[in-house]
């Protein structure tokens, strides 16, 4: 490493501490970005910047926004009745991209996982409870992954909202099982979110 | 793209402008901005910056460099007699990391290529030839890459060279022809430095 001058033996180490980069592809961006105009350089700077200074979590369904509340939840024209829950920002984009959805999401950021230590407390489960303190919501809708901390976490969401009264449905096994949700096609997701069953 | 908020959706842009970055892969990137500290953010940030703005060419060997002149050419220890011409910065690192080659280098920054419209005045041919002005150098070995635009550029660079009464040395075959002197692992490099031949 220290072959390299210290400015590009820094951005290669940044480069290769983000998932799924080893050294050679965080090589190979570093010199492009030394190869990008210097107002290329500064964009991409700047986004990173700025993404991660403005986005927090919507006040109302947990998601990624950068407001107090989200685009989604604001939106009059959506279904109060219907709650949509998933683990994660992506999945409401996937979500959102089969068309086939009006009501509104509820973002659990993660899935109860006790192997690794993830626990109901550790996921935005007590949010999704507040919100169900009215009577607007008829039904939640369970779209967490179709894997084993999906299914435990749709499980122990069933349980605890049963007694509410309110009608739990899981979204149906179109997706293969042990697959992500935010890597099924829109048709497929559509499908699932059709045939889905009250638990 | 317009399901994610604003930031997001940039963020998500600008890494999938980066070499060899899908879609999917500059998500999954952006969520992982997001999840840092802010501190952390900050960091890749910056490193991105200050490379694209200190970064430049070494006065001597072309090398990049956030100095005037790059680390290896003031090392006075080094030999002055012999310098090595390589294609790219990354194979200059490649060559220091064999530990066989205690000369200069010199980056040519490309090799020629008809094809890709890339002629001799392209790339640091000239800048090569000032530096041999002096009767310094004994050798010239050329590392540029066993492919058929790094032999061109060898054969042209040799015929430039044999009339000013400088040994000119390919490195040899070792690496797989075709290959990428980048991705050579050191034992061969060095192999191939060491069983140079005289054009």
């Amino acid at each position: 490493m220290n072959y390299y001058s210290a400015p590009i033996a820094r951005l290669i180490e940044e480069f290769s501490k983000l998932p799924g980069i080893g050294r050679k592809t965080a090589q190979r961006l570093a010199f492009y970005v030394i190869s990008l105009s210097e107002e290329d350089a500064v964009k991409l700077s700047r986004a990173i910047i700025e993404a991660k200074k403005s986005i927090r979590y919507c006040n109302i369904c947990t998601n990624l926004t950068d407001q107090d509340t989200c685009l989604i939840c604001r939106d009059k024209k959506r279904d109060q009745s219907v709650i949509c829950v998933v683990e994660d920002p992506r999945d409401v984009v996937a979500m959102e991209r089969t068309k086939e959805f009006k009501g509104f999401y509820h973002v659990l950021h993660g899935a109860i996982s006790p192997l690794d230590g993830i626990g109901p407390d550790d996921i935005r489960i007590k949010e999704l409870l507040v919100r169900l303190q009215g009577d607007n919501v008829k039904e939640v809708i369970l779209a967490t992954n179709p894997n084993i901390e999906g299914e435990a976490t749709a499980m122990y969401v069933t349980r605890l909202l049963k007694p509410l009264g309110i009608k739990v449905t899981r979204i149906a096994h179109g997706i293969p099982v042990g697959g992500d949700l935010e890597y099924a096609d829109e048709v497929t997701l559509a499908k699932a979110l059709e045939g889905r069953r009250e638990l």
